[in-house]
């Protein structure tokens, strides 16, 4: 199996696998600074919510060794002006705004100059991108109560090693499920209008050797009909207190079809996509993206010209449509608000 | 309002408009010979279930001036093997037998020699052409009772005049309810993997000066969650007698979602394309169409190589997601069994 790697720290640099080229061409984006680690956020160079998290961790280690002679203010400044862009880059996903937040509680505590904060920045950067590694076999590994053997799994957009450090989360489980020898059935949702479905999810699958058909996004309901699919497992963007999920545009969907079904949806994410100031779901922020992504394909148009586009990155999928969470310290099960906070309670006891 | 047309009856050829190509190319394709009909059919340069039915009758007539100068014994053998042909040029939509067997009818009870059988042909060709022109604007009529003022209505594929000999059905409804001076707000799936939506829907929305957003399928959920659609509006390929559509593959995901959200779902459809010996819709035979449909666009690779597909071309939805349905006798309501049922008398006893 071919390892995938999303991105490299390469000393002065760090390297994004361009996943905008993915899978038809491997190229690298090298980003020397924190701008250009949110621009290629912002473009989706790097995507997914927990890649998306590490990155940002990389982003503000540019933006610390850029001021590493400068006096302690200085750089403090010029580090907390990077977080803001970094957070900026894109609006739904949390784990971004957590990667920055820990960098910058981290920092606070170091005593020194900028060159303290700069070293102090890349250790903690290496050490955010270390955990989701090392937290994404532990979802994996708790995941392999939701996936019996004989599954067919329906998944939306790429929640694999691309959307990760390492190892992915909803795909992640698929991963270990397999590697524990179980026989499984992946559907893949094409996952308009980014195609990450088709282009990342369908890359990951068949370097995977696991056993996988393309579909449409609108075929879902009618493979769910005809008792193909069994259970629908996903990744996050944002989770609400109440386990109210933020995800890729047309998971709402799969959960009103996986209820209307009484096929479990289960969501795979790690605990820093709880947002905790989050109540529900109605105060997830939804991206709105550009307008070509709809009405182009290859760079040439699909669609008529003059007709207006809606372009919602992504939709919130409410608890009552998921079975489970999957995370790094096991299956959160309904109802979600208690299991959430003793949860996010566990972490902090073990950290 | 530019004024689209499905096909011309050339004298000597059936031509096409290529749906193919649109909107960003307007071109013809002329089809000379049945055969040449049945693979227009199949390569969908025409489609649309009413659409295919009128191409199809226009394709027998040519058959027939094949053979004109020929006996009636040899004449009815090249155009029942023609019927043939076409019949199996796409096995959904019913319309396509209803025409054949209607002209074949016609054909039967017309006395005398091969010339007699030509110019019957083509007399019942055009007369279905302008039948079904003809009842498109009685289900546009019937259809206001379902748009009020104000609808915002979402449509799937194109069930417009690209997809009939003219006007349309569902889009035929729109159009009548924008002609009565009626507001409404359209929201169009892209309808992948064809772009029906996106292409077609879009283009004569645009050419209609009617307010429309194009969204992806994925997205349909989340507008009816927000509010934003308060209405469902398709066409159907085949509608069995307990009143379960055949439609494009999605159709069954939004009577699910309609269902779900309490908004009506309508199904616009002539008459024809009840399939009286289909009691249920378990047994419409779904094509299942290229896998290259999913894999590429503009010829281009968009998923990943490897990976297996899924095309069924339609799904079933099952009557009890359906309010109502529109035909051009009036909008039947449920039960549809005995309603569909007295519809069809109705007709037999107008005919």
């Amino acid at each position: 199996m071919k390892n995938l790697q999303t991105m490299r720290w390469e000393g002065h640099c760090l390297a994004l696998i361009d996943q905008t080229r993915l899978p038809h061409e491997e190229s690298w984006v090298e980003c020397h600074t924190a701008e250009a680690v949110a621009d290629a956020i912002a473009r989706m160079v790097v995507r997914g919510a927990p890649a998306i998290g590490v990155a940002a961790a990389f982003g503000l280690a540019l933006a610390a060794q850029k001021v590493c002679d400068e006096t302690r203010e200085n750089a403090w400044r010029s580090i907390t002006q990077a977080a803001r862009g970094l957070r900026q880059a894109r609006p739904t996903a949390v784990n971004l705004s957590w990667a920055v937040d820990r960098l910058l509680k981290r920092l606070a505590a170091i005593p020194g100059e900028g060159a303290q904060l700069a070293s102090g920045a890349l250790s903690e950067a290496k050490a955010v991108y270390e955990h989701d590694a090392r937290i994404n076999r532990l979802i994996g590994h708790f995941g392999l109560e939701v996936i019996p053997d004989g599954s067919q799994v329906l998944t939306h957009c790429n929640a694999g090693a691309l959307a990760t450090a390492d190892y992915g989360t909803a795909l992640g489980i698929l991963r270990a499920a397999r590697e524990a020898g179980r026989r499984l059935h992946v559907w893949v949702d094409e996952t308009r209008p980014y195609w990450q479905g088709a282009r990342l999810t369908a890359w990951e699958l068949v370097n995977m050797g696991i056993d996988a058909t393309l579909i449409c996004d609108n075929m879902a309901g009618h493979f769910m009909k005809l008792g193909r699919i069994d259970r629908v497992i996903v990744g996050a963007d944002r989770i609400a207190l109440n386990g109210d999920t933020a995800n890729k545009i047309g998971t709402y969907t799969l959960g009103v079809l996986a209820a209307a079904h009484e096929i479990p949806l289960f969501v795979a994410a790690p605990l820093s996509t709880i947002d905790p100031t989050c109540a529900h779901g109605d105060s997830i922020p939804i991206e709105e993206r550009p307008t070509e992504e709809l009405t182009h394909v290859h760079g040439k148009r699909v669609a008529a010209n003059g007709i207006a586009v809606a372009n919602p990155g992504f939709d919130v999928t409410p608890a009552r449509y998921i079975t489970g969470i999957v995370t790094e310290i096991g299956v959160l099960s309904p109802p979600f608000e208690p299991a959430i906070t003793s949860a996010l309670k566990a972490q902090h006891t073990l950290a």
